[in-house]
């Protein structure tokens, strides 16, 4: 068998700040639909983050011991008898949660909105930083031959951005703002672009941030100021040229101020996308919306399409995901990792698998 | 000539509280596609009722004296050299607001966002408080014979509920609450039902509102309770029998805690239309949005089709306009009227043109 | 067991014209998720006629020899470990086609485009003109205490006519034409009205249909004529006051000339839908569907919520299926039933179960 | 005046095969909102010459003689009183159809499809192949510095284009197989390209119009075979990968063949657009349209923002019209230039106008 002598090495969070490596038992196969698959690649989101230095996310607690890790490509070790698109070998990205099948919202096409979700690393379900992991067949998607594994860890964020991109309907032409240069921040924009947006303009407080947007697509950015609201949206909006305002914002950055701004920087019938996490209730210009017609979307982790389109944008070259890969450690590094990204002079840290000897 | 003998006595409002009765010159047709128009009713919104108590609304500001009202029926009086659909004597509702027809958004289908509209009785423009009015005839909706002058002036309530209904995308089946029990939102939850929603709840804190609701054609009300918004949200989903909650949401109180408990009333991937005017900025309950991938939508005025189909309801018998009104003033009782729907005791007031006999 | 002493008799269609009672092994639930339900009633669909009378419908073609029926309504008997919402003795109707849920149209939410997908009484799967059956409890529909189980078994055409009616996108205030007075043309039109279409034209070459028609909701009818499409369309256009054209027009017969003069009646702008199945290939106005930028659709089986909304419209009265019944005949009488839809004389034949006492 | 000393040269079709030049009075602004543009060059259409070789295309027929040309560049010459954003001296691009701004479809956002268009070079109506031409400013859009005014003279078949992939809907990621390669197929497979489109597979009939597609954008082309149309729809599929169908089929070439081919190409859900004119009945697969839910539609010349569009996709280099122009001759040579395109080696002709100098 193809794990043998392999480790199930996981790391766990047990409780805020206190993480250890466990060896756990490899996982076998449930039901002929699903796959095993060797980790090879993790990144580190901002909400492992989140459960590591908070122990929750809202109402979603830790009570119990829990793998952390959720954006992973790895390679399949075996499938079962009903898998016939996949075989030993291949090499996949992971998407990392599962839904039900049977809900309104999973037959109705809006699989992300299942109350039922599965979702690694969101307890009571542990995550991917691991040796080895089952998944449903459909949930894991084949690499073309010029995307490797480490990008192929990055196509779990470049989905939510593909998805955010999406709810936002960005179309040939549009001008997009996008509040916050994050890993997140940074491919929706990139993915405006490749949507064909002909104006992208990066919103940060960070100017390093705003200089790397400008590498992977963002055509314009903006320090953003201390100033109220409406001020800051009217010094962007001449600052990029965007007239009487932008087609599409985004936020991806869940910051109080971005949003007020956002909704002073979107025109007259535009859209405006809240992708970013953060406090549940802020001061919001409700006015503003209502008296342009706004149409405002939240969204939430990705649903149908999306990580086969993310794939093809990494494939075809048209989001560089490489560029945002600051370092890749062993697994035995891996609470290092997690501190990097807690102090935040890094974009994104990969993990290898416990397995992995290409670091 | 038609207009011979006949009176343009207007009602001004030259600063707040204070109004005159003037007699302004008989308007003239003043291009061939334009109509003169003898106004029969005019009903008093709350709108105008705001410009005469404060003065302004947002930066909308009565600087010169101002005639009011912007809610009528009239008569055709003559018709230009290119207008071919209406004659005189025809029995028309009359859309107040005429947009440029040149710029992005006229030229799009979405003429009520047009930034050079010209609205009657939005300073600085005057309003149809008046005997005489032209205006384009495309913005002149013929009365059917089974529709009454009087449900005429309700048009233009009825188009403001028509337009939110439809960017909410009511859909049959839809479980569908109202925030607001005032005439706009009293329509909003007929035109709902009208629409094929199964469930529709209307909320007030004023009991003897969700009885006339109930006589419109809403299915539950709830009397709205000072609660936390998430606990009154979840006692009205209770109340209600709505489950995990509510297709759609549709705030026509402008108040903050409706806005808050709307959010929480409405379903993960439902939707939430902002009607209602009232603060700029409120406490908003951000993340539910984002996680519920929630689409909420401003909406503002009328626009293509929503005066014909307000005009369809009324003549169907899908919508029954004529119990909103409260009572009929004759033209002299202008101001006493104003002060009643300031009061709050009523529904609707309709005040008689200056030439109007049955009253 | 509650299935102790019942028959699973079963109506078996062998070759063309050769069909057989044959008691076959009651089903047993396989999976947690499964209902064992007792079959009540089962309506006859033009599919199942075509079957007995051609053994093929296009490239499905009967080899061995299968069970017939597929428009049925049930009792539940037993559930499987993991069905929650149903419990035995629930009344349901009974959704007929069981798609992979894996495949990218189920996972976007288009189950019936699967091309998995194991459909009653198509070949090779058997179909419910039995005593018992077993299905996936998210495709059992729980009756309404005011919806019969004769009525359930007429919940599959109308949830044919109600995604034929979603496909057209029918909106208040819409005029819609619907050719072919057939069951599921005359569902088609009473659905439309449900979903607030203003004027609603039934056609066929039938007047007794059409008088039927008026019954069920349409406000006019058209007897078509023999004479050339554009000629055909000019006169129904004509008739039912369309002016320009209508908003939708349905084709529900198949029919070569309907679907000519549904190009020709449709307005510039409108949609047509292709609901009724007839020749593969026939003489189409393909130029007035380009220069009149005409939306075409097919409409396949049902998807999403149809089930619940024809239920729906059912239960708060908005579409009387009952009427569509013609004569319920004991299951011994079912080759009688397939006769008598043959000859065309009745709407809708339903078959009560091998078990069913009230007939 | 600086029309002082100009000609007002037109080249005038009488009846078929019989044109003059003209020299006809310069024409003068008649509204504030008009513009006066001299003409640098114009496109000729497939339109332009079956007027050339027919006198008439359906209903629309040449009566009296008619000026020619609709695809044109020009330089305002002066600007009427309201006109704030051109002014003399200004490059354009002129939109060549004037609608009536105050029927249902224009209201509505649809001006494409007015009844009471004003098109040029399309009877009664004069085109542009003269000196000078007035029309209202918001139909001339100022080209940026790096697009020139020949380029400027392609942007009307490119807003054809525009207009068809986005009644296609084309979204990033889909593979679209674009019927015909002429100006227009060209064009189509193109802006698929820059709409985001993964794979875009151009066919026709001629080989050398495929070495072109190759050079604007198409990843694959598929020599048409002369086969029944499922058979040339399978080799066409699996001659480009397309697996079960592709998600947008566009017709641009009119063909018979080519319009069943593209119901027999396109995926079950997917989109087909019929953009060529061709005979106006054909034998069309109409099952496969029903059965796959296919989504057809038609496209007629082009709307809101298909203009602007296509001036960004010039100018940010996604679409290289210059590619298209095959010679550019005096305004004498105008009829050798029709005959040229008549002829059907070329791709585009421009003519220049009859004050341009630079040819």
């Amino acid at each position: 068998m193809a794990t043998d002598g392999k480790s199930n090495l996981s790391f766990v969070l047990n409780k805020v700040h206190d993480v250890t490596f466990e060896d756990r038992p490899i996982p076998s196969i449930q039901s002929p639909h699903d796959v095993l698959v060797a980790v090879n690649y993790t990144g580190i989101c901002g909400s492992d983050v989140h459960y590591y230095d908070h122990g929750a996310i809202g109402h979603f607690v830790v009570k119990d011991p829990m793998v952390l890790g959720h954006e992973s490509a790895g390679t399949v070790v075996q499938v079962g008898d009903a898998v016939t698109d996949l075989k030993a070998g291949d090499r996949i990205a992971l998407e990392p949660g599962y839904p039900c099948r049977r809900c309104a919202d999973c037959l109705a096409g809006k699989y992300n909105l299942c109350h039922e979700m599965v979702f690694a690393a969101t307890p009571p379900y542990h995550g991917t930083l691991t040796g080895f992991w089952t998944a449903p067949s459909d949930f894991c998607y084949k690499l073309p031959d010029n995307v490797s594994l480490q990008e192929g860890a990055l196509i779990e964020p470049l989905a939510v951005a593909v998805h955010i991109v999406r709810q936002a309907a960005v179309r040939p032409g549009d001008s997009v703002v996008v509040m916050g240069a994050g890993p997140v921040g940074l491919l929706c924009a990139a993915v405006s672009r490749a949507f064909g947006a002909t104006k992208v303009v990066s919103v940060d407080i960070v100017q390093s941030k705003l200089d790397t947007a400008k590498t992977l697509g963002s055509t314009h950015t903006y320090l953003s100021q201390r100033l109220p609201a409406e001020e800051n949206a009217r010094a962007l909006r001449e600052s990029a040229g965007l007239g009487k305002g932008a087609d599409v914002v985004i936020d991806a950055s869940g910051a109080e101020p971005s949003i007020q701004t956002s909704l002073h920087t979107v025109r007259t019938g535009g859209t405006y996308v809240q992708g970013g996490m953060g406090k549940s209730d802020i001061t919001f210009p409700i006015m503003a919306l209502c008296i342009k017609e706004v149409t405002a979307k939240g969204s939430f982790r990705y649903g149908p399409g999306d990580y086969s389109l993310a794939i093809e944008l990494v494939a075809n070259g048209s989001v560089q995901v490489k560029k945002l890969i600051s370092e890749v450690v062993p697994f035995s590094a891996a609470e290092d990792a997690f501190k990097k990204v807690k102090e935040g002079q890094v974009i994104k840290m990969l993990i290898a698998g416990p397995n992995e000897k290409d670091v």
